[in-house]
């Protein structure tokens, strides 16, 4: 459902932009390219496909009409090889799109397969992955997307619809009880809080004062293990900061609900594939 | 100069919906953050700074006035703890922006800090490093701008400021010698040909068509060598697919002018940084 | 921080150029509206105010610089013939921007003052007032901010920032549990459920799977008062649906958590203002 | 013809961006809402249709094919229980587009129904009933496509379409006679020259400068018939100010042409209807 | 007031994406234009000078700080060599915004000397000249807005602000007098109705149904001449259609109001100037 | 392959915007004009016709569907007369856009149709014309795709898509040599580095520094002849300023690779078509 999302619209609107603001200079010195054609998407290496549907909104932006047939579709694993998509319709037009198609289910695959490998390693327990709001510019819908594709659960998407309470909002205003407080008036029914917490002394005030949800930000993971038994399930529990993919499973282990983990949208590699032109 | 750049000014402007469409519930809940805070980006590992210039049209398009004092410049090389910038004003506005600017300085400084690693690779070579059109959507001018501070040469920036004849348009056309003569005469008196060639035969086809410029696709360091002779500087050459960070040396040591590498802007890290709060 | 909100600048944007596409005719022909004038924004009857910050934007998207001086605040009670905002700027700017900042102000101002009415009968219970997503459509940020200035609590703002389960979700799906089962799979930490129910059955399901807040469709007050008894504190109890000024006091009595009443809304008038000049 | 009008589908692109801007959280997490659907927009109360038009171009907007069968047509009078229009077409967007369409359709509606029954009291008499600039910022064009359908002669559209002279530009120029002079200067052939007085001798020096058009304001009914008698058709009159529909009769009679009613648009009430899905 | 006017502010935003959509590469590589310069533009052969409010939004959109210093305005006649205007700003943005700024000015400039050059045959005779809707797409209002500053009477500047029956109207539809009727009914008050005729029973038939403007088309000067003397004052009159700057005196001579001539804005000539820089 | 480029789309919409904001008032009057009609766009008088393909954008960004048959396409030379294009489709819609699609395709061909009667002039001769970016804001990419269709080569778009080293730059830096160094630094493999020069020994210093074109600017046939003597083929040749339709052919002889002709977009006749209706 991308295509109803208005800022993937204009983001679409600005890859174009980017690529062909005064046209493609050699496709368009060259009168053969009228023509149509037969164009694949071709994956070279393995992984989970992500960002199919985009490529009818890039050619919808760009005027143009193609057929499009689908050989699989978005979240199927896909082995190198795998002839993604094919597009009938005007060489200069394909041509046109070949770069901007690529890159984004290139980018989108490519945050999709390193999410699930990271997911996979949490098999077994009940601790679920969470991505954050380090993406890129731009790209916050689709990165998560992108990532909830490879099974990672989606933290809150802006700033405005969910409420994290940070250190820095603490340290302007008057004590945790006094901000949740505060939220919790200006807030709506549906709105859980979240507070960070960084030492027991919070987490207890933040218990006391019926926050929804904890971030214990920045812990070993045996301080998020003494955390969580403080905790004990009366407010869920997340912890972040200093996770990577070797210690992943050992922070999973303590019994926390959730890890966020920032590099499933700051460490992105694509997914190589590539466009086939037949005659 | 990025503030000129239009398609920055949308890309910030998107950033922008995406992360406060309906505004940031949580700051909006208290009153203490109308005053006005001191916040530092600081510098958590180092690297190559990029970016700087789009905090002030950040908060130039959310319309709140604040003062700025930058500790460096983009393009500089910074050692952790360093505080980059510093900005005063209206604790609300600096929080909703916190991310947006973090987000863009972190991704592009990581890219300018990996190129450069890589640039470093090639020192006594007269070989330069190229980046590539395989960026991720929307950003095409910022990767650009980043690789650059990193040292690389920009390659063409979109289909409209460069012409290279791929295998695709000679696929569809009636080979080299015509494609080069169409473009040649559609195009204007400051374009250069690039053609890309597969095989020694295209080569002495290309040069016999007075090409400017030879991309080498997928050829091995010792098939660049050879070709790099036939050329014998009636044209620039450049190698492009297969190379890696490790093999760079050895293409660079076959006289080749150029490597182009695809990697520069598919494999990308956020360099470490975050706002700290002063009150 | 209306200002920060990207839809508030669009549609005063829109609202431009509705006005002037093609400019004032009538002041463009009078050169001695070129001079500065002081302009008063006067209420004409009692009300609460809302919506003068974007006063500043409007002039600012005019290209127009104007000295502002507020007399009041958003969310203060005024009487008739106070001075609420003071304007010193070129003629010909502040005419043409007239119509359009008081129908801004008055429409903001009209919505505030009559939920804060009904916001007022509800005192002395613990029941709050939630406004509804029956907004004029590119207005709901600003219809919810006035609704909030009048004391009433924001529902979801948009179809992304809350879930709500409604029966026609229910029709096309495999019943509650399902539904409910679904939804929490695929959303996030922060994330409450509510659901429409209509009878004791589905609010017994509701509770079972744990939905957090249920919407209690079209019942009698004596219907709401048997199901709040029932779900005893377990979930969150709206009441919505035949909720009139009249029967709010009644409704607020059976113990439920909230009552939404699309009319804050859906039933508008302008609060009258006016603007004088002075040479 | 709605669908001409660019500032309208602007609107509804806002329509969609406040709704659903990162996406219909609650139906994306249900995959049979994949499937198509039925769905009715059902008449919930009497009243004058307005906006069907829009349906069109929200789901064009929207990226989603649709069926549509319209029941009836923008203009006419409807019964409760009416069957408005039928959508065939995938659920999710279906819902997505529920609240939206709804919000166009009653809003719209509800003017169009409001303004019939203001101009049925008319009934009998040559004078018209005109609206104002008075509208909600962003829906000009709508507020008076809808007035228009309740028979209301529309008013100008903007500042930009038609001269109308009032206190404010007599205030800071140099009398009615220069003011008309350097107006009819200005402006082209097309333009009738409106102008606001406010007594008889203000009436006879806009005669002697053959204003086009008196704007008589805040006067009696007697006061109006007295100025009517003045002009003796040497010029349009219209009354404005303190006209409710409690005295829109006797004003009516008092002979002058057009009675024009802010709260034709400042006080709007939407129309009732619904959506139902069968399955 | 150029300023205010939102198309003016779109079209200046196409015309900078159009010339730096990624910049200005040549001033990009220079650091010594990072330092503030002195340009000015110097006029290079005499007219009237029109555009130079736009100047100061170019920078604007640039978001770029300049010091402007006028030494004209709008609508003044100058001699070659005149210095119209000088800037203080960094030479990066002086350089990227030189060739924007004078083609907006020279073209303006260009249309309004030509203009002032038409007008001035009319010298002596009571009729004046009317420009058209045949301007340059995008620029309806800069083109009508220069060719006033020539003296030239503005006809309608669009669609959407004023009525004009065209034969293409009458053709389609049910005879003069029915289409009159529907299009008064349609119409405000403020409306006035034109019709295009091309023979005298056409003429009477328009004035027995109280047409306010007749625009003779495609007549000799003869012709006119008779037809105004038909009309006798009961309609305002317009000549259009074959009318050429030699003929212009002739017309004129016939007694007919209005001449209207598509070639104030279909046959254009910049106006000569550069921009000279100090170091 | 006009329907690409993004800033003729925006082109387009402000087209649109400026002529029917408020929509078409007099078609709104006339209900016949629902029914489809036959139009078709006829030749006045001979030239080469351009900008056909935006008719279809058009329709499309009005929401409409029209029948399009193209009897001819762009660059093509036709007679008066001649039925460019038919249409098929809703009266109100073609008769909304009827003057929108003249003044594309009029302005268009006229430009196309100057241009190719230069270029005849340089028949026999190696020497092209090139145009200039002395264009109309907002058509740069439209004016260059007439002047093309002429016969024209064209110069470069915008500052960046290619260098061209002006006296400016030299002012502000320090020296050719120096300039040219740094910009060949900074700029990638595929720009040609052009230099305006002056005189004989600014000729020399750029072929020293091996500039690959040189503009030289303001001379005689003289100094032209004698510069690219000087010059040898060591780098490609312009003239510039001062040359006109009389002089062309006098200066083409001089062995100069290319005339840049500034009057190719800066003086404009549209050429005359008119759209004919059909019942």
């Amino acid at each position: 459902m991308l295509k109803l999302i208005p800022g993937v619209n204009q983001l679409i609107s600005l890859a174009i932009a980017e690529d062909l603001y005064q046209g493609d200079i050699t496709t368009a010195s060259l009168p053969q390219l009228r023509r149509d054609c037969l164009a694949k998407i071709i994956l070279e290496e393995e992984g989970i496909i992500a960002g199919l549907e985009l490529v009818e909104i890039v050619f919808r932006q760009l005027n143009v009409e193609v057929r499009l047939q689908f050989n699989t579709r978005d979240g199927c694993y896909e082995n190198p090889g795998k002839d993604l998509l094919e597009i009938v319709g005007p060489a200069f037009a394909v041509l046109a799109a070949e770069r901007i198609i690529l890159n984004f289910i290139g980018r989108m695959s490519g945050i999709a397969t390193a999410s699930a490998r990271l997911v996979s390693r949490l098999e077994g327990t009940k601790c679920r992955l969470l991505d954050t709001r380090k993406t890129t510019p731009g790209w916050r819908y689709l990165d998560k997307y992108s990532t909830h594709l490879g099974g990672v659960v989606n933290h809150r998407f802006g700033l405005d619809d969910g409420v994290l309470i940070k250190d820095n909002h603490l340290l302007l205003s008057s004590g945790i009880g006094e901000v949740i407080r505060l939220v919790r008036k200006h807030t709506g029914p549906l709105t859980k809080i979240a507070i960070e917490v960084e030492n027991e002394s919070q987490v207890k005030e933040a218990l006391r004062n019926n926050a929804d949800h904890l971030l214990l930000d920045n812990m070993t993971a045996d301080q998020i293990r003494t955390m969580v038994a403080i905790v004990d399930g009366k407010a869920q529990t997340e912890a972040s900061g200093g996770i990577t993919p070797e210690n992943l499973k050992e922070y999973a282990s303590t019994g926390v609900d959730y890890l966020s983990l920032g590099l499933l949208t700051t460490e992105v590699r694509f997914l190589k594939m590539k466009m086939e032109i037949q005659v």
